[in-house]
């Protein structure tokens, strides 16, 4: 079971460059081993996404240290760690410095729900959590608490990047993807003058029938 | 000749993608039956589009319902079917939310018709329709009614995204991608300053010679 | 002779969508037949980028008229003949609506030449041209009578595109690439404050150094 | 050993291409021959990316003359030498006129630091050296005496474009790459609203934690 998810791990991450979410080696997915609430993979530190294997994909514990001989994970291992500890229905995570949203980010402000496609996806807006720095709990703890607030499967934080969480890792990878195109185009649409939000009682209609009507059954 | 279409449809989607209109499963095209005032071929509903194939393509009437035994169709159906039975010239549609038209669409704002190759295409403004939930008839007639006062043959749909119609599927799709391009050229025009749109004449004989001199006949 | 020249001009098209100058089937190239001053090759009107062949490339003479049963040349065809006779020194041209280039012609406002690229290339800023209807000389001499007061080897046509010409098709579709190249980056440097033009010593400078040194020779 | 060198930057050059950073045949990489004083690799001038083989790479020495019968060397050539002889743990060297930093040389700002995968790279802002002209030690010295004051591994040169320098070509192209996305980011950023810096000691916890701990060692 561990070898098929290595397998679309690494399939997953061919994903992050082809849309256009990560320059060089910057970015990574992670998916919690179904049925064990003290493992997950995750991509190796540093490596280039066109040397990526299933092979060469890391099983850690939730505080990021490798459970068997292996490269070395990525340094945000233990942030995706705390968060699998504290949000049990999340089976897939990833982080990006995707270039708009990160640019949101940077401002330190959410992405207003201004669409359909972000009410559909969202269900509001995006929100902006705190600024922290790597090393300790800080940013799993940022993630946590911000995203208790909202229905949104993404959080920006503030001057770093998103986390975008899924119940697997390609749920995951599709909030990233779809956080970084609501973002590209709600900065285009501010750039054409001031923006207003949609009313509640539409994105709650548009983020129910989404979420229980779209794709297949 | 529905196996025809199907395959012709599968080869269009391949399009969207290419062409930078659409992020992960959005958007879709469908093709009206020819001779056929009942059914139109459409895209499956959250299918990615590299696992998309001719005979995963849904054959529907024009409430949106399968005909045969399927995948569900897109979610956007019932629209594309509304289309369809109010406008008999129309044979393809597409729909995307394309990022610089929606955040034209997210702003409200019609794209001014500002240099010749929106003339050529559109004949003018690309119009803007009313905020509209997906469920009943309210986008499609939004489509139809905003259409019937403009030549153009591509509309923003208020916070959502854009239709593109066509006498088929491909001219949809064409449709759909030079309101893209138009999109961005004059989002970033605005961005140096105002704009002042062509004059009435001018646009009258770019779109009339484009529309009987352009291609090969 | 002509047999090379349709295979090189088929070869050089593909780097128009490679480039992001054009989107679906607009834009083109041309090259004068060397050492004939009554014939060109160019691309056929409205055929996709995909489907050209060296075979499907037209000959045609100054007015645009094919010399030899073919498909219908470009509907631009006569605008590059009237070119070709008054720029003798003119081997080769392409037409694109480029979308940055083409932002600074729906402004009406010429590029400033404020980087050494620019001053490498254009020898100065890349002009603006009147705006001309399709169907006569209107174009053609808006192009020749604009650069004739200039350096650059592209022309910006108000609210229109670019053309962009030089001593062979491979030399035009590179002014062509570096004419959307520095309306790129001079859009987005204009986006965070005022420009001040290179002084004209230096721009002389460049422009000579880059004429003479850069390359193999 | 120098064929090993030429092969790597042979295919280092492609990451240029591939990553958005250069157009038509500007930019270049060069690598200090390792355990020479006297001797680099470099691209050959004005030639296309696609034709960049092993073989064509140029070995010059530090004042741009080519060592043996070769392509002529890029009229960059000198410059990459100037650098290697005043920064002797530089192994590599990237020039590039890549757009988003290349619009924020044109403004001739530096590039904030905002974001902390700019304090990981670059310890701090991107700085911009003066405007120079090619032709003799201008460039190098404004590269050499700009980056002793600052931490960073890339440089903008005031209405030109991008140096990034490595222990090695491959760090130099990530130098390269990482300076182009933080450009784009934080160019998007503005457009947002007014940035506010990271505070230094965030910076420095940053700079070291990642130049120690992050990849595989």
């Amino acid at each position: 079971m561990v070898e098929g998810l290595r397998r679309e791990l690494c399939e997953l991450h061919a994903e992050l460059p082809r849309n256009g979410l990560v320059a060089w080696t910057s970015g990574n997915v992670s998916a919690r081993v179904p049925g064990d609430d003290e493992r997950m993979v995750i991509k190796p530190s540093g490596v280039a996404y066109d040397d990526l294997t299933a092979a060469s994909m890391v099983i850690c514990d939730f505080d990021g240290e490798p459970v068997q001989d292996s490269l070395a994970p990525s340094s945000d291992a233990a942030t995706h760690g705390y968060i699998y500890r504290r949000m049990p229905d999340v089976g897939g995570i990833v982080h990006t410095h995707s270039p708009c949203a990160t640019a949101w980010a940077v401002r330190g402000e959410p992405i207003p729900c201004v669409m359909t496609a972000m009410a559909d996806e969202f269900g509001g807006e995006i929100p902006v959590g705190p600024f922290a720095l790597i090393g300790d709990d800080a940013i799993g703890r940022g993630v946590v608490d911000t995203l208790a607030a909202h229905r949104s499967c993404a959080v920006l934080m503030r001057a770093h990047g998103v986390f975008a969480l899924g119940d697997g890792p390609r749920a995951a990878v599709k909030a990233a993807v779809m956080c970084e195109d609501a973002a590209r185009v709600v900065l285009a649409a501010r750039s054409l003058g001031p923006l207003v939000p949609l009313d509640p009682q539409s994105v709650d209609a548009l983020y129910h029938r989404y979420q229980n009507v779209y794709g297949q059954h």
